[in-house]
């Protein structure tokens, strides 16, 4: 295992641990809820956005105890988007990280409120004073989180992509859909850094542009699992792109021309962080490990 | 009309409008998002929630600007809920205000989505500077609401009341459940025109206590209309709560019992607003309207 790899298994166990702290297993009647929430948000995961949230705020001396809460805040609004998007009437997938989804596992009325309730716990522990002693942080965490999650950022690309099923993108549809989808909340995991630590406007600048191509390259290799992964691999369903006749990256530039483009987003990311020297060396393992992963 | 409904009728008009604002109709692919956010959120509606928000903020003489900005997002977070809460998994509601719901209107995918959409706006609203100049204040209304409707609140009473219908609840576990289903967020509302006016201890201890009583009232006689109300008057379809073997306060109490009960939590809610002397007419006005309203 190499040492970025340690590096990104021990955030994700700092993050684990405090997500455990934030979602603590409910008793009585009601618990039943958090146990739904518990078993999509704690089951494991490789914790890429939380790492983006703390290898940013390192950038910028910010106390770790901030940062792994707005890391876990970030986590939640994606675990929250995956249990939705595994829903019938939406991706209608089984099986999320190998395990059955949160609506197979318990039923689709419990997944629908579990999603809802840590979408609405991310904004609880952003405004809370332990994220940060400065309110102006605090507000600006939770207007950047949601308006990433939103209509015109997550929620409004998985909508664009329910729709492509029925339609023929091109390239730069795709490239908007995907920024939407996937790419907004993979910028703003990366400015939270910047905004918890206050940073110039040039380190705004220079994270945003990293995150703008890093999150491109996510989404071109996940396309590309989607074609060349196993479902053991993957730990889910493979090929439901090509399935669905769904336009992806892969469909329109073809395996070799996507996986190059992947590359150049990569190096085009790295190329970003100049200005942060070697303290931005995590953000650059983490471009590199994001598009050689195989899951 | 009375005078007060007049009053109710006039905030109704003013949060519409703002709403309208802060929901612009949307261009392009992802239009029919933001359509079906705004069929489900300003398709009507009393508008209780927001006039409970205006109410206290005059109180404190906030800034109207800043009340009604605060008022949508309480409503956005109302309007999420019932999309949810009447989809198939749910209560599988075709009717809400007379109209066909969300998902009947479109399909179940986008009525997840424009509840996904609709509560993260609500947090987006609240943490933008035009809601009020002082960030301690900003978060702290995110704070309050996103605990009111996340898992101890809103979605919490929802997830129990799912429950409710394969299990024999008495009076106190009733009441517990409805405090946190429709009460918090009741509760929130009231609450946030301390917040925003910056009320002195005394000030929130006293519209804590009139909404808490409020709460209660507000259920009690929306179990009393789904007994004694038809579709029309109401709006949507009745005697659902006896169709499904639910317990309510109606089947517990009786209908003559639960609307003593209604009016007793009602001249309890007024006393509760002493403090403020004629500046709370409309709050009490409001209590009456509550348990005497028809729909």
């Amino acid at each position: 295992m190499s040492d970025f790899n340690l590096s990104l298994d021990s955030v994700a166990r700092s993050v684990n641990s405090t997500m455990d702290k934030l979602l603590p297993a409910g008793k009585g009647p009601g618990g039943v809820l958090m146990e739904a929430i518990r078993y999509s948000a704690l089951g494991g995961g490789k914790r890429v956005r939380p790492f983006m949230v703390i290898a940013s705020s390192s950038l910028f001396n910010v106390d770790e105890r901030y940062a792994l809460r707005a890391a876990a805040a970030v986590e939640m609004v994606h675990c929250y988007s995956l249990i939705h998007d595994d829903l019938p009437a939406m991706d209608d997938d089984d099986l999320r990280r190998g395990q059955p989804t949160c609506h197979v596992k318990y039923d689709e009325a419990t997944a629908i409120l579990a999603g809802d309730a840590l979408l609405t716990k991310a904004f609880e522990v952003l405004a809370d004073k332990k994220t940060h002693p400065d309110a102006v942080v605090r507000a600006e965490l939770v207007l950047e989180l949601a308006r990433a999650a939103g209509d015109e950022g997550m929620v409004g690309g998985q909508m664009l992509d329910l729709r492509a099923e029925h339609s023929t993108l091109d390239v730069p549809q795709i490239t908007r859909l995907q920024r939407m989808k996937t790419g907004a909340l993979i910028q703003v995991s990366c400015e939270f850094g910047a905004i918890l630590g206050k940073a110039t406007e040039g380190a705004h600048h220079a994270l945003r542009g990293y995150s703008h191509d890093l999150g491109l390259a996510f989404q071109i290799v996940d396309d590309l699992l989607d074609v060349e992964g196993s479902p053991e691999e993957v730990g889910k369903q493979t090929g439901k792109d090509q399935e669905a006749g769904k336009a992806t990256f892969v469909s329109l530039l073809g395996i070799e021309r996507a996986r190059e483009q992947a590359d150049l987003l990569c190096d085009q990311a790295i190329e970003h962080l100049e200005i942060f020297a070697k303290k931005a060396d995590p953000l650059r393992d983490l471009a590199r490990f994001v598009v050689k992963r195989r899951a």
